[in-house]
């Protein structure tokens, strides 16, 4: 059990003009700060109880009428005795409430505090606090399903399980060690060599699962690249569609970008650049040209358009989409034949469609979604989605990989257990059981203020 | 007590990302509704107790880990039955959210909903309902206690004293009318003669008021006129000084307006079309043109601004700040004299400063602040910032101005009857104790939803 000695306070609530917003105090003052202010007693208040009445200055002129929630040590979100004061959502009024408090002897807190303080306090670990973060920011129902996931222990459970196999790997060892002048291996190395094979085949699998994850979470870039008159920006419009309203209906994820998002079936599509295709579709632009290959570059998906009605293009776009799969294995290059309203280009490889009248666009983002997804079992899977937990399972992979060869060679069994505790090291930095203080402000110092 | 037979919802809290957000439900179903979504029963649930559990969708997809506040019917905002969900500041989450919530029965708020039914239910009368849009938007500490005071029923208070006094006068005016048979004068005219004269005085001054309200309340426009090179951009700069950041640190005060702001003595000041005076101050712009007309028009305050080491400029100044005078009466016209470090104008009328080097200048805020407060003690005096307010102190008087000379002329009692009970009906519509719903889907359409 940590424990902090200074009380801090902050806006919970987004910024701006509300009905109503919430402010928080933490720590082991929060009630008596909040009392020098507040028109009644809170000392004998049970937790998860609300009260009304008015909080006034240290002169006693008077800030807001609001409620405040009472929540006691060990029973809040941080572990600490906490408080919410729910006001009037004036971006004055909470200024004057948070200088208030800052008078009687709270702190600000620093981006990611209260959260920090409830790794520190125990009542998450460090990737279910990772998943507080990602779970504010999702923008589609997969991402917010891979943060919920994680934020309820999902991940956390799994490593367990590959924690408490190590363990025993590593106390057979050691047993082994004990023994060792005696030469004789009590460890059944058959044994030994299953058990890290799996654990291996695990890690591995979660950490291919980053991938994934990642498009998921920070949503899917996709490129459009084709070349004059193919019908680029119809084929974008037809994309669109209807979807369009519901993302940019959330504010700020697009604007002041260049980017148009769409969702379907819950992943969320960045379309790369697309005012570049409203601009320059009347205007010369070849396939090869500079905009286009950064374009692809930033892709994870690429649409690369064909002309039906043009055997030239037809041959080019083909050649071209060969050359792209060749050079980005990792991508997906799909070749697209538009206008089959007008000619049929038979023999073409590739979905046939027309952005015009929007025949072909269903199997087209089927194959999208399909992309994505791959062989992935979303509904059963843990995945992935942060960027230091595949760091971390890589080395983990890493060290088990090296125990592995050791035991295929016969190397002795303190060089095993010396790989398999670094093992351990890694998958333990992702839950926090190992942490160290660089680690936890790297982490907590990208949350916003109040969380 | 209204009986609002559904059950509305909406977010509470400010639109965008933050730490948390709250949503709200409120009407007869509040917490069946938000049982059939919620991991644990509330059905037993003690009112203000907060409870921390599972809100999934229909089919059982988990949305989020909750806190749920629940008030009990009489004892909330609204006086309905009441619930508070504080769940992750995603707008993915909030939209989830709310779509189950109108997938289980409940609608959409309308703007200020909320507050109508706290209205409707008697738990704020219609003066004080008014004064929660206002503190929400209040940006100064002089606006934000105009609305705080009136939210906690000072002029609730005021008004009820006023109608008190005008329903014993109609009493005895009315008393008179029963024995009018016999002629006999009951009441005392020269009693209601002071009576009527008192009640007159008290809803004129709080009619004056409003000019100070209304100013406090939208801050207060001053212009900044002056011929070329007689430093109006360095004026502009010394006073913004240090108070600038203040007042833009809040979200959208300033933004995409060509208006700088800033705070003295609580009091927001608006400094109207600032950005002209940065991009033509290099430029010719003589005193009379179009702009700087159209920038007094909408003042209350004008600098006037003369150059010290210009007599030709002073005298022309002189001239200038006369007429203003005369053609705008109730705007305060300051004539300033600038550059006093360079050259002492002996005899010119005005306030010497030196924009440069800043002195004069606290005697400038000093005129502006004194300029706006004038008699006013807004510690002790009621001070109305609301038109609708006004516009029905207005119509009080003119009724009470009728009855006063009845009363003089010596009008039978029935006519002077009449009188009073217009003033009353019109001082009612204050509080909403006379309302159509006209008038009250007038004022609550203007709030923000959720409030």
């Amino acid at each position: 059990m940590n424990s902090a000695t200074d009380t801090i306070c902050a806006r919970a609530t987004a910024s701006g003009i509300g009905a109503i917003a919430v402010l928080r105090i933490s720590g082991p003052e929060a009630i008596s700060i909040l009392s020098t202010c507040f028109s009644k007693t809170l000392k004998d208040a049970q937790s998860h109880t609300v009260h009304y009445g008015e909080l006034s200055k240290e002169d006693g002129t008077p800030i807001d009428e609001v409620l405040v929630t009472v929540f006691h040590q060990g029973k809040s979100f941080t572990g600490e005795e906490s408080i919410e004061i729910s006001c009037h959502g004036s971006p004055y009024v909470q200024q004057q409430i948070l200088e208030t408090l800052q008078g009687q002897g709270c702190r600000m807190a620093k981006p990611g505090e209260f959260t920090q303080r409830a790794f520190l306090n125990g009542k998450l670990d460090l990737s279910q606090a990772e998943a507080v973060a990602d779970l504010i920011a999702a923008q589609s129902k997969k991402a917010h399903q891979i943060a919920l996931n994680q934020l309820k222990g999902n991940l956390s459970s799994d490593l367990k399980v590959l924690r408490e196999e190590l363990i025993s790997f590593a106390s057979l060892i050691e047993l082994e060690l004990d023994f060792s002048e005696e030469d004789v291996e009590f460890a059944d190395r058959t044994q030994l060599k299953e058990l890290v094979a799996r654990v291996l085949s695990t890690v591995r699998k979660l950490a291919e699962s980053f991938a994934l994850g990642n498009a998921l979470k920070n949503g899917v870039p996709v490129a459009i690249v084709g070349a004059p008159n193919t019908g680029k920006s119809t084929l974008l419009n037809q994309l669109l569609g209807e979807d369009r309203a519901i993302v940019s209906d959330e504010a700020g994820t697009t604007r002041d970008s260049i980017e148009e998002t769409m969702n379907m079936e819950g992943i969320l599509f960045r379309l790369i650049d697309t005012a570049g295709i409203r601009e320059t579709e009347q205007h010369i632009e070849s396939l090869g040209i500079e905009r286009s290959q950064q374009k692809i570059k930033e892709a994870s998906i690429v649409l690369c358009l064909g002309d039906a009605t043009d055997q030239n293009n037809l041959s080019e776009t083909q050649k071209w989409t060969e050359d792209l799969s060749a050079t980005y294995p990792d991508k997906k290059i799909m070749r697209l034949i538009n206008k089959e309203d007008l000619s049929s280009a038979h023999g073409a490889k590739g979905i046939s469609l027309s952005a015009k009248n929007g025949t072909g666009i269903e199997d087209l983002k089927s194959e999208m979604v399909k992309a994505v997804l791959g062989e992935m079992d979303l509904e059963n899977d843990t995945i992935i989605a942060n960027a230091r937990h595949h760091e971390a399972l890589l080395q983990t992979a890493e060290a088990l990989e090296k125990a592995n060869t050791g035991l295929h060679d016969g190397t002795t069994g303190d060089f095993i257990a010396m790989d398999i505790r670094q093992a351990m090291f890694h998958l333990g930095s992702i839950t926090g059981d190992i942490s160290t203080d660089d680690l936890l402000g790297n982490i907590f110092s990208k949350f916003c203020i109040g969380k």
